[in-house]
């Protein structure tokens, strides 16, 4: 964790240092040239959210959160610094979302909050967003509906919504024509030729665009390092079909992204075929559930579905148990259930767990952890990617190549990856015959700036993170954050002086340390070392009371070093009485 | 992070319950049966520590270290808590260590300080080891050097040590004759028919073993998961030649694990091939290299290596830079260098840079983030497990069937694993033939007790984990790593009060937030909330400083919960003046 956390501050004072040599200038526009920025994200470049900015007017595209990460410890979410939006709001024309994954929408109402701006996106994308304003109690947000196919004004940018396979339904790409020619985005893509609904990828219309002559690509380069193409979602219902073959006489329970909605349907269609009921867990799976079916993106049969409660009340091998908790959220059904603390659900040998997706990176203990339970439970346990019970939402290299080969733009930006990711796109791109001089790779906080016949970097601007901490929210750079990993690390001690105000003696000292191997003898000698030190000068001589806490915490901080070998905060509190 | 721990906390909450149910009792000896003890250790199980006892004679299965979790901040090395064996020290006949690698022998100066009990191993294990006392001023210990094939008796017990293949030289397993029958312990191992020193593990002499009758197997089941065998060691230098071959002109760096002497060698061989000079970076690899060269394990030509400072007077193409760092290990060469840090090797376009090993688990980050850094600085970065660059070091699910049929076993206990994998390892023995019966998962403080013709669980024992946190050791269920925790989540709020001994009035109201998004207004809030509060009361009838504390922490709890949604600690301090 140390350790992690120094490589973390070594790359952010790098980045902060190169930050530096470029002066943020706010809103100066040429106004021959179209601007992309790179907006907000961590770890992945081009993800949470990306501005096109032509003339006066600037487009949004995707407003999403990123989980935090281990050197952020207590922070609820991640969300893009707006700071340049807001400064400004008044350009901005629109949201345009790409998908309903939490990546993509997760800030809006953080974010959004202030800007009026109208959002655009799909049925099921917009389902999922207006859940989400309602829990935050946003209700003046401006929601409009398109479709695939569908085209859309906003300032001098005109946007059609491309339809594309995702691990989400409704996701789309963007062909967006600008004064200066189009830009295509693939949002998060891969090429499904069976998917679940029956709609391909619009390969077709991409090739039309790609023949007219398209000036910059944007694309997903989250697969890049995996050859060949990704699966279709197809595929998991003939594995899953197995599963509920091979476990005619036990119990089910599958664990599943809630917005996989073609998962879901997948499932929803087996239990069907092998005469099971249904029943959801988890909140998030309900909601979804729910509202998916609402606007038919989702078709339960009548009957099917049951209440937990009730499931009880039937024979093992006549329910399936429909749970979230893939990543082993502490509060999740799944991990409830696997530590003995879900009553509903009481894990024994009777019962088959699938986990019908893929490990995030970061969750690998809290996911196996969850898997270790089940099987002291007694379960069997199907998780591994060994057998095809999750299939990846993203393009693979030889898809990725098909889209090239598409869209053949003049200028690439890879997009959706760590930098390696990028490079790695980028090569591909000169693999497929584009020139190196025309792919940039940009990161967050870079603006690139075209012509009909260039690509330059432009200037830096104000861009990152920021921290939603409770009901707080914090800058990236925040002291918060670096007292929590410094406290984390080494604990803290407080020095709390009383000096007499008129005799200027030492009248009261108390010591107490937390989170630190500290022994009541450490504190007596702490105290000790404390006592001496002031002894040892004339209090009256000293300025104030920070002076005196000063010199309070030079001498226990070395005192403590050479006992302890950690380097704990120090907070000194001098009360003059 | 928040989640996270949360999980863990539960985990940890489960299995205490379970302990608590258990009596702990110390060293009663059923003098008719074999005890297996699983000390320490976190995650994997019979890893870091086994001990096995007869009688009054118990002998010690190797002295390994955890390196500390997301959930252990500031922790330096997690170590086996060994209560036992410190109660039963007299006892200890010996301490035998498979090989010499971190989670086997890294605990060595920190438990047997004060058992006085002879260390088993081979040369290069006992040369590590012998490093490692150095650096802890420990001269006293007994280091007594065996080859494969010897044979020691340490009280009833008769040990034989047997070749193994490993991703380490010298590794062995062991045949343990007890007085009630042979224990056949794998140790970390893996069937390698191609090895770089040609010892291929010696499975005529486990068959002869097995022959004559196994009571007991425990095996590694680090690869259970993985089907088919795993690749030798040798193949590596086939994919190293052919980066070489790629990279004639450029300058060559290659990371890797300063203990795999083998793949070290085979470095070393290919840069004599293409005529590179080789510099090695980094203090571990440059320390066992020259242990490894000392005792003949390593073989380097004279005039080979040259010092790291030296490599700017040669050409690229004739420099192989050989670095610590496959981890991203903060302070490690490979991450200074890729974070431009390190000045004796300065990264650009010139420089092809080799990650010759797997990422463990939890360090995907770090890793990716010094692979982005070297990205970012021009450099060609080879990593991916696609090509081998790489082996694992422990065997898959066809090399243990092998083992499983040579050994024949009557019982067996999976071990080297996380419960996923023995369980999964306890199948895989079922499925060549072993009764159910007779196969037992063990966890930590478990005894597992044998005569000839039973196994069952014995006493539970204290066991688990101890940290090592500067030059304090601290037990497992850590108040210091709680506060540590709570304080990096929530952060904290001190309120120092000071009340008039006479008066019994309200002198001086200090309160500091840190860790926390806490304004200046909020702090001034706070204030008011504690003053209203001790006005409300009278503070004569309240019996001591510890009361009045309780008071002030319950009022400004709830403030704080409130205003932040966070619970922070509150270290309330009251100074009567």
């Amino acid at each position: 964790m140390k350790q992690k956390n120094k490589v973390k501050e070594n790359n952010k004072k790098q980045i902060e240092q190169k930050k530096e040599k470029v002066a943020v200038s706010v809103g100066r526009t040429n106004k021959k040239s179209l601007k992309v920025r790179f907006l907000g994200g961590v770890g992945e470049i081009g993800k949470n959210m990306t501005a096109l900015e032509y003339g006066k007017d600037i487009i949004v595209i995707d407003a999403g959160i990123t989980f935090p990460g281990d050197n952020m410890p207590g922070v609820d979410l991640v969300i893009p610094d707006v700071t340049y939006l807001e400064q400004n709001k008044s350009r901005i024309r629109g949201l345009i979302i790409t998908h309903g994954h939490e990546d993509h929408i997760g800030s809006i109402p953080y974010v959004m909050r202030d800007f009026n701006a109208p959002i655009f996106g799909t049925k099921l994308t917009l389902t999922l967003i207006e859940n989400k304003l309602k829990e935050h109690k946003l209700n003046e947000v401006s929601l409009n509906c398109v479709k695939p196919g569908s085209v859309i004004k906003l300032g001098c940018f005109s946007i059609e919504f491309i339809n594309v396979n995702h691990s989400i339904a409704g996701a789309v790409g963007l062909s967006i024509t600008t004064p200066v020619g189009v830009v295509f985005h693939s949002g998060d893509f891969k090429i499904d030729f069976t998917p679940v609904n029956g709609e391909t990828m619009d390969l077709s219309r991409i090739s039309e665009i790609g023949k007219k002559g398209v000036l910059l690509m944007m694309a997903d380069s989250t697969n890049i390092e995996i050859d060949g193409t990704t699966m279709s979602e197809s595929v998991v219902k003939d594995t899953l079909d197995h599963v509920f073959a091979d476990n005619l006489k036990k119990r089910l329970i599958i664990a599943t992204f809630a917005s996989n909605v073609h998962r879901l349907q997948q499932i929803l269609d087996l239990a069907v075929k092998y005469k099971r009921k249904v029943a959801f867990s988890g909140r998030s799976m309900i909601n979804i559930a729910e509202a998916a079916s609402k606007i038919g993106e989702l078709k339960i049969p009548d009957g099917l579905i049951i209440d937990i409660e009730k499931t009880k009340s039937f024979k093992d091998n006549q329910i399936l148990i429909v749970s979230t908790g893939t990543q082993g959220e502490p509060m999740s059904a799944l991990t409830r259930m696997a530590s003995g603390e879900f009553n509903k659900v009481e894990i024994g040998k009777n019962d088959t767990v699938v986990i019908s997706a893929s490990v995030i990176p970061g969750n690998e203990k809290m996911i196996y952890g969850v898997i270790n339970n089940l099987y002291r439970l007694g379960a069997d346990v199907i998780y591994e990617s060994l057998e095809p019970i999750h299939v990846s939402g993203h393009a693979c290299r030889g898809e990725l190549k098909v889209l090239h080969s598409l869209v053949k733009p003049k200028f690439f930006i890879p997009v959706h990856g760590e930098y390696r990711h990028l490079k790695k796109h980028a090569n591909l791109a000169q693999s497929v015959g584009m020139k190196e001089s025309n792919i940039v790779i940009a990161e967050i906080g870079d603006t690139v700036e075209l012509t009909d016949k260039t690509i330059k970097f432009g200037e830096k601007f104000k861009a990152g993170s920021r921290f939603v901490d409770g009901v707080g929210i914090d800058g990236e750079d925040s002291f918060v954050l670096r007292d929590r990993i410094h406290l984390s690390e080494d604990g803290l001690v407080v020095v709390v002086v009383g000096v007499d105000e008129f005799s200027a003696q030492l009248t009261s000292l108390e010591i107490i340390g937390k989170g630190l191997v500290f022994s009541d003898s450490m504190i007596s000698e702490a105290k000790a070392n404390v006592t001496n030190t002031l002894s040892r000068i004339d209090l009256r001589t000293v300025r104030d009371e920070s002076e005196l806490a000063g010199i309070i915490r030079r001498s226990i901080k070395n005192y403590i070093y050479k006992a302890t070998k950690k380097n704990p905060m120090i907070l000194p509190v001098v009360m003059v009485v």
